[in-house]
């Protein structure tokens, strides 16, 4: 597994007449993590794109435990389990500032050619990469 | 099966860089075929909230098949299929102008008293209209 | 002045822990009035993107007098009052159900070419469409 | 006049099919600036809220200069100038990484009691704050 994390501020955008962060806003949380873990890892998103890859999310889901609540600044672990095939599936952990876990999801993504739109391997050095930072905290 | 139908115009607000409505952005649509739906049963959201019951979304998912674009009319199916119990769980089939399906998704909510913050049963008016509207389209 | 109108229903999505409509949002909101006025005027967004014609924001602003609240179904009024030159200025107003102002804005939109990013004049059928129906509600 | 400085991340959820971030989506930076100006001044907004005070927006408005790009770091400067009245008026400034300005704009937000909705003064600790802090960077 290679995870890593990243903090993020819950602003009054972010919540809902319920006065908690509203159910779909999570999963922006969830695209700045994977954000960040792919520029951690070395391999940001925008070099993906640059070789007219893309990554269409094909899956997506989050349970919700516990309201994450304005102004609070939780904590986003983004986590990367598997070697990725033509499929990449990526996991997530929100917990808000004491720690308690507020949900978790995951999304899964095809590498997609850009160009002609099919399915395809991701890049080797990518899967390199991820080979080399298993087990690690990016 | 209850069903209600939606129309949706897709803005440049829910698209984004690759063209397509961002992933994100179909919870939200959910919400909307969500909103309809119990105001066409006759059982408005903000009816249930009158009471000092919330359904807070405790569970979330959505598959993607093809992208929906800008422009596009696109008809969201909402569907209740079971009679709720503490839970409720709601289906979602997105489908564009042409009938193409684009998505499908569900969301699980608990019935929660507004004031305690603890699971309840739905109201009894609730599941009352429920069974009589069963295999209609509202 | 040509006017449109366009009813929207205020999603929980909209609003944020004050309860009501959060500021960012009246942007998608106009955003969503100029679509269907464009739409209505016969001369659909769509129809200026097919000519490698772009209309980015260059300014927008709105005031902001009452509080747009969850589930209402509000009234939005978008006008266009001047010619188009190489810009175009369309403005908003927001009512809710009973017809009290929420709040007023305008967008300035520059006409650019989409391959050379420059500005230019908006295409000649466009203003001959705008002409023919000044002072009309469409 | 006192400043303080934010990066931010551009992602995929705030861009648009133009591939450049969406207009709208300008108003969430500035909420992010100034909720982080507030925190660093030493008076963060959930502090003015803890004494029922909100400040709800009643003017916001953006000029649009240069495209936000996907994954740039942006810098957003918040800037008060005038000390406060029963009205706050808040000015941004955002830069791309190479210094670049992309857009400017300003906020004005009424101090009013959450209790009564009346307008108010602002707390006098938070007066003789901004005043210690003028012509400062925090």
């Amino acid at each position: 597994m290679i995870t890593s994390e990243l903090k993020i501020r819950v602003l009054y955008a972010h919540t809902d007449k319920m006065g908690v962060v509203y159910y779909g806003r999570y999963f922006e949380y969830y695209e700045a993590g994977r954000n960040e873990f792919l520029r951690r890892l070395g391999y940001p998103y925008s070099r993906i794109e640059s070789q007219d890859i893309i990554l269409p999310v094909i899956h997506a889901e989050s349970n919700y435990f516990a309201p994450a609540l304005y102004d609070d600044e939780i904590v986003l672990q983004t986590m990367l389990c598997d070697i990725p095939t033509v499929k990449i599936k990526i996991y997530y952990i929100l917990k808000n500032s004491k720690g308690e876990k507020l949900a978790e999801g995951h999304t899964i993504h095809s590498f997609v050619n850009a160009i002609t739109r099919k399915p395809m391997r991701p890049p080797s050095d990518f899967i390199e990469i991820v080979k080399s930072k298993m087990d690690s905290i990016i």
